[in-house]
């Protein structure tokens, strides 16, 4: 793997040279200073004046292979639709799964993603997809029996197979950990196992979680009055190893819990508010009771892209709103959001701009009528540009776009059409 | 001015050819017939296999000028903003509302706004920045005396004058109206006068009306109860030549008298959201009452971009989410607020794309992760894309942006950081 030097390019409004090396941010100096560094092998120099350097983004909630299903359903109410996404699903195949996850990286990669917790099946397939992409994934083997004993004990014989075969071969590319969709389709005795699966193996667990006003209430139906989070609780689930997308309707005790256990709570405000399951989601209150807060964009079926700073504006747009408050979701909270707190619950030295850190790195060209003002660069970069501000994008010291352009962009298009035809 | 062939573009679904002649759509017939076509003069024919036509947008509420002053006030309540702006404003001059609504306009052109309601200071100077970049302007004398005896009769004056110009020489490219303020910044005697003149002249008045709480409750305590929807039309006012910005807080008897007089209504969701005024807009209620409701994108010191396809997509979502309805706003009506019900309401015979309508045309580029999947063409449009899958703009029949390239963009930016550095 070649060197890279990023020169003059502005980081937090100072210039800078930046030396990447062996996946990481080696050096950031003095604007200038690079030309005194003597780096051995083959060297890249990318000339970054007038650009700005910013992590990449991470997105912690997708179904990354759902991008071929966009618009399947729209304007229908969450119970119908994700009966009709079920139905679906009933006839994917690996095949569809890796050239979707393709399509999903092409997308993640021009907005700016170099980091996506997924959630899907085949993850096998995703994991070769985004590898190819030059992306870093977290996913790994999907749990969801619907209550079924002979299904969740197949499960189990295959998870464990599959996680021995990754812990056989492990990649810093490749986070490994286990799913399960919810409490509304997974079996309680499978949940408390995939649990214990998690913890023993030190691996992360990744759920959906007080996503509707129904579930809560069939939650507290069954199970004497519990609501989701005080039922997972219950079962001994609740730690800092859960990925728990959504968790919007939460009662004060909910959120207490989520913060004392440490949980990752992700947000999926465009999935939420399109599907019109709700839209007041409890930022300060869940980061004040100690919760990891990050942000997600869902899968595309819902919501329906992955661009993470249309993410980062609806968010702000929605507490601003629903809070009465203009000053609500702070920008470098915001940004916090969307790298440093999902590569925190991800176990990634990232989501910094400093030495030592994972080069995942997005190049802003600020050379637009969005960044003309003498405005802070967030306010900008969030408010005012689009995502096609992103000109160029480095995970883990590789290029994975330069100046807009993806390699083998066009053939995966044309991929991805292919299977869309099969399926039909 | 020459002629232009669309080749085999796709219009509602259906591949066509297009003729655009004298600024007008002359023909749309089946793919294949433009070849039968014996068109005089200079024909530009653009193979458009694979793209899609859509309307131009129509922005109904916009301070373009205010393109240089974003993130100038993030995250301040209304009043302290508007004092802050107003502060800012007092240095501005003619030559920098030239060069600002120049940068708009670039920003609409590359987003696909082909026509503009504009309400700012120094009108001459961005009538002649958007006749210079090939859009259509609605924009005319601003009113605004705060209550000076003195200041109401230079503007009367000045007002008569600017008005009696533009009628000796019309120009079908900008669309004369009045603008003033609001209740609050314009005495009742000045907004009589506003009303009638705009009567007399046959042209509309641009008005911002009920944008906040506080305008209502403050209006109510200076004039016995009574909402500003209800003030105005007690003083005559409301008419279906008004175009009232915001409209965001209605009793029931406001929404019927909005619907009654044909007001036109402008919604602006990303400024009433991101300064907090208020996010329940009464689309249903309004359109049901009859009244023309329209988007807008507000200043970029509000909103912080000219995006209206980010206007639509956040319109809809707050539409879903506060209602609890995932079928609220559906995208054809969406679609017809964009475009449609704004030329409605400036009187241009546009908003469709139709033989004799306006050639107001966005030609969208649909070779992109986007656009993929088998679902409407509206879906993918705003719930997916980004503004920068349109390829090119036509506005009146002359193309305003190629292959997303605008004539003198890079020069038009150094200008305008020139007159930053002036004004700073």
């Amino acid at each position: 793997m070649s060197s890279i030097i990023l020169k003059d390019i502005t980081i937090d409004g100072i210039c800078k040279d930046v030396l990447i090396r062996a996946g990481l941010i080696e050096k950031i100096e003095p604007s200038g200073s690079s030309v005194l560094w003597d780096i051995a092998g083959d060297v890249e120099i990318m000339d970054c004046s007038g650009k700005v350097a910013i992590p990449g983004f991470v997105n912690m909630h997708v179904h990354a292979a759902m991008s071929l299903m966009r618009g399947l359903g729209e304007d229908m109410v969450f119970n119908d639709w994700i009966t009709k996404i079920w139905d679906v699903e009933k006839n994917i195949d690996s095949e569809y799964v890796y050239w979707a996850t393709k399509v999903a990286c092409i997308e993640m990669i021009r907005t700016g993603t170099t980091t996506f917790n997924d959630h899907y099946w085949h993850f096998d397939a995703s994991v070769r997809a985004a590898r190819e992409m030059g992306l870093r994934i977290a996913t790994g083997y999907e749990i969801m029996d619907k209550g079924s004993v002979a299904e969740a004990e197949r499960q189990k014989l295959q998870c464990q197979e599959k996680t021995a075969k990754y812990f056989a071969s492990p990649s810093e590319m490749h986070l490994y950990q286990l799913a399960f969709h919810a409490i509304y389709s997974v079996s309680e005795e499978m949940m408390i196992w995939a649990a214990e699966f998690a913890r023993k193996h030190k691996i992360n667990l990744h759920i959906h979680l007080s996503e509707t006003r129904k579930e809560v209430e069939d939650c507290k139906a069954a199970h004497g009055g519990l609501s989701p989070v005080e039922y997972l609780d219950r079962l001994g689930i609740l730690s800092d190893n859960i990925i728990a997308a959504h968790t919007l309707w939460l009662s004060p005790n909910d959120v207490r819990l989520l913060g004392e256990r440490g949980v990752n709570c992700v947000h999926n405000v465009n999935s939420n508010t399109k599907l019109a399951s709700g839209y007041r989601f409890l930022y300060k209150e869940l980061k004040d009771a100690g919760a990891n807060v990050c942000l997600g964009t869902d899968g595309c079926a819902s919501s329906n892209n992955l661009d993470m700073l249309e993410v980062m504006k609806t968010s702000a747009l929605f507490q601003k709103a629903w809070r009465d408050d203009p000053s609500a979701l702070p920008l470098p909270e915001l940004m916090d959001m969307a790298t440093l707190n999902g590569a925190k619950a991800l176990g990634i030295q990232g989501g910094r701009l400093v030495e030592g850190a994972v080069a995942d790195i997005n190049i802003v060209d600020t050379d637009n009528t969005f960044f003309l003002s003498n405005s802070p660069f967030l306010a900008n970069l969030v408010y005012s540009a689009h995502s096609d501000c992103i000109d160029s994008v480095i995970c883990a010291g590789r290029f994975v776009m330069r100046n807009r352009q993806i390699p083998e962009e066009k053939e995966i298009l044309t991929q991805a059409k292919r299977v869309l035809a099969k399926i039909a």
